[in-house]
């Protein structure tokens, strides 16, 4: 168990380091013996979790969608909502999710596979938007998986567009503005007054989603 | 003349040269070096139209914003659209314009201020949406600061999507989805069902900015 938890903490350590060094110099310009320096772990510990350069960074890829989960909505349309404002609130207070984002919207990794994470992003928000569908939410015109790439590939822009201009300060303000400008042609007039859009729901989102994490991981613990 | 007529190929070659080394290895791993042989022009030449490798990047990133000009429509939003159909024309088809996105885009091009493109896209389509909005084409609750900077951001991130999953093979298609998801939130739907929104709008745009540029250029050189 205590072996266990040490190596958690060195793949924790290592995921850490490679995220820094990645944000700092590149994906193509970083090196593993940076992250080995930065992460302060043997080379063999490395080498133990991730087997190359490529495998770390997507180790820092995946790290963005782990362990967060939204609660089921009573308002299907509200839990897509919320995934945007729970990423948003993530990518201005963690930077392992922020190392994530800027890998994906990096156009000069080569070698990398950046597709992985539109596609990630893509499928729980159109698994959502088929709940929606199924529950008379949606426009009839709309089709949930390319509703699904649009809401991915515009907010994909709209991070990308306040890091450059303002390194994420007006975040907030821009998602805000993307709601409101993607929803009515999404939804249906009456859902649309019911939708939770306020500059404090990402914040609160984030804080029932640990809530609801640690109480599932107590229960994990009474059970094993 | 033939002296200025050398000068600006010299120019458009080191700068032809400087895009795809950039594409190739981005813009951290870049060396001047590696741009000058490309281009096959002496040091001095380089130095004579560039003074460092930073300036290089701008030349390329202004590059897709010069020279092709929409003409005025009677509807000011068909205008707008059509920015963005030539944009998405020439992002598929012209190597320059390619590579000043991917610069724009890359989060990684530490020392290089990527906001200016941004900012550089986002005036023209406020005013275009201020005389859409002073023609009473735009629905009431539309601020056009704001409208401009999500059309802006969100075309942004379905061109790194597209270029991410297909290489830009799609890119027409996502183009018009988005189109499609923001257009019913911001024009009346009077305007909006006269809009012109086809996949071979953006060359159809092309074909027509490229005479007004040549009928342009045949005026000038005849007043000289």
């Amino acid at each position: 168990m205590a072996e266990q938890i040490r190596a958690i903490r060195t793949r924790q350590a290592i995921l850490g380091a490679a995220a820094k060094i990645f944000e700092e110099r590149g994906y193509q310009a970083a090196t593993i013996s940076e992250i080995l320096s930065e992460a302060g772990v043997t080379k063999g510990a490395l080498y133990f979790h991730f087997q190359s350069k490529e495998d770390l960074a997507f180790g820092v890829l995946n790290a963005q969608n782990q362990s967060l989960v939204v609660p089921d909505r009573a308002i299907k349309m509200q839990g897509i909502v919320d995934i945007v404002m729970l990423h948003t609130y993530r990518l201005q207070t963690d930077p392992m999710v922020r190392a994530g984002v800027r890998l994906t919207m990096d156009q000069l990794a080569q070698g990398l596979d950046r597709s992985g994470p539109f596609r990630a992003w893509a499928v729980p928000m159109r698994e959502g938007l088929e709940r929606a569908q199924s529950q008379g939410e949606l426009l009839p015109q709309i089709d949930p998986a390319e509703t699904a790439d649009v809401i991915v590939g515009t907010y994909a822009g709209i991070q990308s567009m306040s890091q450059a201009l303002t390194e994420y300060e007006d975040l907030v303000i821009r998602v805000s503005a993307l709601m409101r400008h993607l929803l009515p042609s999404i939804v249906q007039s009456s859902v649309l007054t019911s939708l939770h859009l306020g500059e404090s729901r990402g914040a609160e989102v984030y804080a029932e989603a640990v809530r609801a994490m640690e109480i599932s991981q107590a229960r994990e613990d009474l059970a094993s």
